[in-house]
């Protein structure tokens, strides 16, 4: 009988574990609830008319094809059945496994405001949440110029994007250059550079997780590119055309009918149905992330591993590492290994070691900040280098050819030519 | 005070008429629903994941950015009020005219079954259709990989399409390539190359209205693509799970979970709105399209015009101009000049005049039939053809590079990189 090995999840970490075991005689099932790999780090373009999907988005039989032990299911684990070692989908299709590595990342949190703010003031995590924002930032365009109100203008050209980390920084760029650049010369009755990008960041930085001369540089950038910097402030409310902050522990109104949300995220669901179906009720950490050991595995049982967002790998300063693309790469990669070996009986010891290659945040056309060990880098330098990483990164997907070419043009041209309102929420009646 | 010409249409049509007046001292309103232009002819591509809805769409306002003397407006016409010569919008926003150009084209036409048919046989007129249809193609087979009934996969499997023109055949064509070529290597349960692509047509031959020669030629090209053609038949019921033709006058049942509309089409419904508006009751003909006399202008109302799909223009022997896009182009082109002329003080009373430069359809990958006068071509020749006039139209486009890197890549990789199921219709809960 050949091993089983279960992979929920198709991002960085599920789909470079099942990468790395291309030559294992294992049976490897990868189940996605989506067909396809998203490359997130460029969804923001998405949402900015920069990029389509199809752009950073690879089907995965795509990416498998060729991969003849790997069978691509596309459904969504509803449940384990701890007893027989099986993941159960939400058809009751049950999947027996010998090793399983659950990948499947974090969502939005909207710190006890699901309910509420979750319609109102979309994340950026999926194709979907790229093209309803993509669809809300244009529309109120398009209202503004049909507009004859002076006040509900302004109030349409006022954007706010909730938190200062690199999505929020990126998003903010983004906004700033559609208005200010590509689509200046667009209107007739609004003038499109009065628009104002707000970006509302609690700490007293935004990119508060890079070195300070960084954060304070890329808070310049923003400046120079027309972001209004919200810093020390906290979102209070949200209601169909105003936000309330709270600013020097004062409350203050914005009139706005559009707000992303770029500020927290919270583990996926699945940790805590592991954690009941396991009956191991300290296996989740405060934010919901499954605990595991030095190899990647839980408590228990060295066949279960959690990797990625979705995983509280502890480091040596009583930390965990962070939420971050490379974070799941390397482990999809390490476990993929780990599993190659022990499968052919070779028992491994060696532990999972993060190896921190820096950290980079983009923030407009030729702005960017990059920092790796000692070296830190801002303006066009930093840009070319993240340019440079991501082209090296999408170099192993088929369609890179395009997406390096349609930055390319853009840049030259200014031009987002994926500014398409679809889907059906605000098309007018 | 300067002239004020309302387009009601960024089509073919309204987009070619606006162009034409870039040099009028006029100012021009450019109504439509969408924010963008579509490149029709090339949706089949959306719909079957050879390209991106960005690839075959160009926001209105790009291209009409250097323009000045006109402005886009995204929103629908409510009404018109022929007293003070204004077209209304939905939320009340009166737009005045000296001259109305309607551009509005046609929608799906269900034989008087709109209501049961539309949403469980979508045809292919938006892009919102083209996702719909790739979501429940690709959909299908992802079913079927999951399944463990052979009546359930062979359901799942089996693609009708209804209507054997230019659509249906380029929709059985592109389905044909998808499940025997791009995906043969991407499944591990099922076989996709099993699949059954149906075309089913009221006539004795798929693209009627070509030379009897091209007909046959497509059937062939058709066949050996693996397409199943049911020709005589006609679709009688459609059922959650199977369908019913009528063939030789017998009732057949055809089960299957895809069933794609390429049959019947009818005009916008704004030509009714005019009708009522000015009292004209004779105004439409039986599809209800608006009748125009040789300036494409309406009875009594030479300021009115109506071109492209939305208009019954008359031919000398007596039938009308048919619904596609070079009638449209051209009737753009010729109204927009006719009104260079006369809001110059110069009346014209030169009629317009059709130059037919022939039709073509493509069937596949290097396979298309080409009539224009006494030329007719098939095979490796015609498609080229067909490349090289699509090519040249693009590239009035700017996202034109994009599109044709696209296609030569998908051509010589046999590929199609946006096989993305996107939406929520059909996710798995």
């Amino acid at each position: 009988m050949p091993t089983n090995v279960v992979i929920v999840g198709g991002g960085f970490g599920g789909m470079m574990c099942a990468k790395a075991m291309r030559r294992t005689s294992a049976n490897i099932t990868l189940v996605d609830k989506r067909n396809f790999h998203l490359f997130q780090p460029l969804l923001y373009q998405v949402a900015t008319g920069g990029l389509s999907p199809a752009n950073i988005a690879a089907p995965l039989r795509n990416i498998f094809r060729h991969q003849r032990n790997v069978q691509v299911l596309m459904g969504t684990v509803d449940s384990f059945d701890k007893a027989s070692s099986c993941v159960i989908l939400e058809d009751g299709t049950r999947l027996p496994f010998d090793y399983l590595i659950l990948a499947t990342g974090s969502t939005h949190h909207y710190f006890g405001r699901d309910a509420e703010w979750q319609s109102v003031a979309p994340g950026l995590k999926t194709i979907e949440d790229a093209t309803i924002i993509r669809r809300r930032v244009l529309t109120a365009f398009e209202k503004a110029e049909r507009s004859h109100d002076p006040l509900e203008i302004a109030r349409l050209l006022t954007f706010v994007i909730v938190g200062g980390g690199p999505t929020g920084v990126e998003m903010a760029g983004s906004i700033a250059e559609l208005s200010k650049q590509t689509m200046k010369k667009d209107f007739r009755s609004i003038n499109p550079t009065n628009a104002r990008v707000l970006l509302v960041e609690n700490s007293k930085l935004v990119l508060d997780r890079y070195h300070e001369s960084l954060s304070i540089q890329a808070g310049k950038d923003l400046r120079t590119m027309g972001v209004e910097l919200m810093n020390e402030t906290r979102l209070s409310e949200i209601f169909p055309k105003h936000v309330v902050v709270i600013q020097n522990g004062q409350p203050r109104t914005i009139e706005t009918e559009t707000v992303i949300w770029a500020a927290g995220v919270k583990a996926s669901p699945l940790g805590k149905k592991l954690a009941e179906a396991y009956d191991m009720p300290t296996l989740l950490d405060r934010g919901g992330r499954v605990q595991v050991g030095e190899q990647c595995s839980i408590a228990e049982h060295p066949n279960i591993f959690v990797i990625g967002d979705l995983a509280n790998f502890p480091t040596q300063d009583g930390e965990s590492l962070p939420g971050v693309a490379p974070v799941a790469i390397q482990q999809g990669s390490y476990v993929g290994k780990l599993l190659n070996a022990t499968i052919a009986g070779r028992k491994s010891n060696q532990p999972f070691k993060y190896w921190d290659k820096g950290n980079m945040a983009t923030i407009g056309r030729s702005h960017a900040v990059v920092e790796s060990g000692k070296i830190r880098l801002t303006g066009k330098l930093a840009w070319l280098t993240w340019l440079l990483i991501h082209i090296l990164y999408l170099a192993r997907f088929e369609n890179r050819i395009l997406v390096v070419f349609q930055w390319f043009w853009n840049y030259v041209t200014r031009n987002r030519t994926a500014r398409l309102i679809t889907g059906s929420e605000e098309r007018p009646h």
